[in-house]
């Protein structure tokens, strides 16, 4: 229910990241990965996996794969991985359960409360490179309170594509500047920026854990800039 | 949040028809017809919009149309609507708000409730024919708790297309029979049984008002067979 009308530069639509913005990718793995018995480094391999996706999604979006949705890149990955950290001893259903893992990320200690006080002023969605089954196991999970699940899966593009950015305002029938992106990462927000939206940079220093620091960014052409997603909430007055 | 494990017959997924299994879409707009003082009959109104809707849906299945969101169907309905019923006097800002009835329907009482209990043990989406703009809107008004959003415009196709049914198991990656589809209409619970989806129908007697009377159907194929929503979640123990 919208409790009150938004008027902050006319935006109606807040179109959210998810893996670093909303969840901790890094911490989830790292606990998780960590309590298995693996004898590996939970954060090494949080921060190995995740680098393996830019490049697994460049192949995607060059033509060299046809569309493949983000958990059987992230199975690609992650068999290359347990090669390289030499785990040999996992069963298919062990190794699916593990790959699994992006379904069951936890979310940032702010961000239900945050979305939940957002969600009173505007409509809230993904706008995230994850399938729409990912999206939806991780939303359950974390008890994010979506209006809607976007996802790079119905435009059939991944980010920084402009049809996915584009995309959201066409679903919601509104021009591209009454959208907004919320994101951790600056080169998302500059695509987004490149498109028409407006733009909401997020900290999140923690992102990559605590061994790989995260450049802060202030960027002038951000709409906003808040250090969590409740900060986001009070710059727009929610 | 998941709060039980669900053991009915191995179903993961719930996939709800939305207008007249969870939307009263008659009620809705017979009486903001009716208080628009346009000096027609707000029953007659619903009836005769709602019964423009298969044959034009039909025009894009037929590729006499091409792809054209629910949204845009209305209109091209509500526009011969407003000559028959002699409306002229209407601004261009009027029709497009009056066309957006569709996107501020009221849930049927018991559905809120309804859903919330199915949701605790279930994933819970929608699968309408109607575009994810005016599901997210309505979704929003009705305060319809979904796990996720599906329809036609992600899939291209309409009901009773099976990649729509299929659609659905292969977003959620189960099989077709972990999936039940709910609605009020023996059509499209046929055509989900023929795609291996479990069935369950919804009565809705009163759905196209008290003037049109419903014929409730007991079909041997269903796998379950409620009075409303709340009686599902009873027959399947939430």
């Amino acid at each position: 229910m919208i409790k009150k009308e938004n008027d902050v530069n006319g935006i109606k639509v807040l179109a959210f990241d998810v893996f670093g913005t909303v969840v901790d990718w890094h911490g989830s793995i790292a606990r998780e990965v960590g309590a298995m018995q693996l004898r590996v480094d939970g954060d090494r391999f949080a921060l190995a996996w995740r680098a393996g996706y830019v490049p697994a999604m460049q192949k995607v979006m060059s033509g060299e794969l046809a569309w493949t949705r983000l958990d059987d890149l992230h199975r690609i990955i992650l068999d290359k991985l347990l090669a390289e950290f030499k785990i040999k001893h996992l069963t298919e259903t062990q190794k699916h359960d593990l790959n699994r893992i992006w379904h069951r990320l936890d979310a940032w200690t702010d961000t239900v409360q945050g979305l939940q006080r957002l969600k009173t002023a505007y409509t809230i969605c993904t706008l995230s490179n994850g399938n729409l089954g990912l999206l939806t196991n991780l939303s359950k999970h974390a008890e994010l309170p979506w209006d809607c699940i976007l996802s790079a899966e119905i435009f059939r593009k991944y980010k920084p594509a402009p049809e996915t950015y584009l995309g959201v305002a066409k679903v919601f029938d509104v021009y591209p500047d009454q959208v907004m992106l919320v994101a951790a990462h600056q080169s998302d927000l500059d695509a987004a920026h490149q498109c028409g939206l407006k733009t909401a940079y997020i900290e999140r220093p923690l992102e990559y854990g605590p061994t790989q620091k995260k450049e802060i960014i202030t960027h002038p052409d951000n709409t906003f800039h808040a250090r969590d997603i409740m900060h986001l909430a009070d710059l727009l007055g929610c």
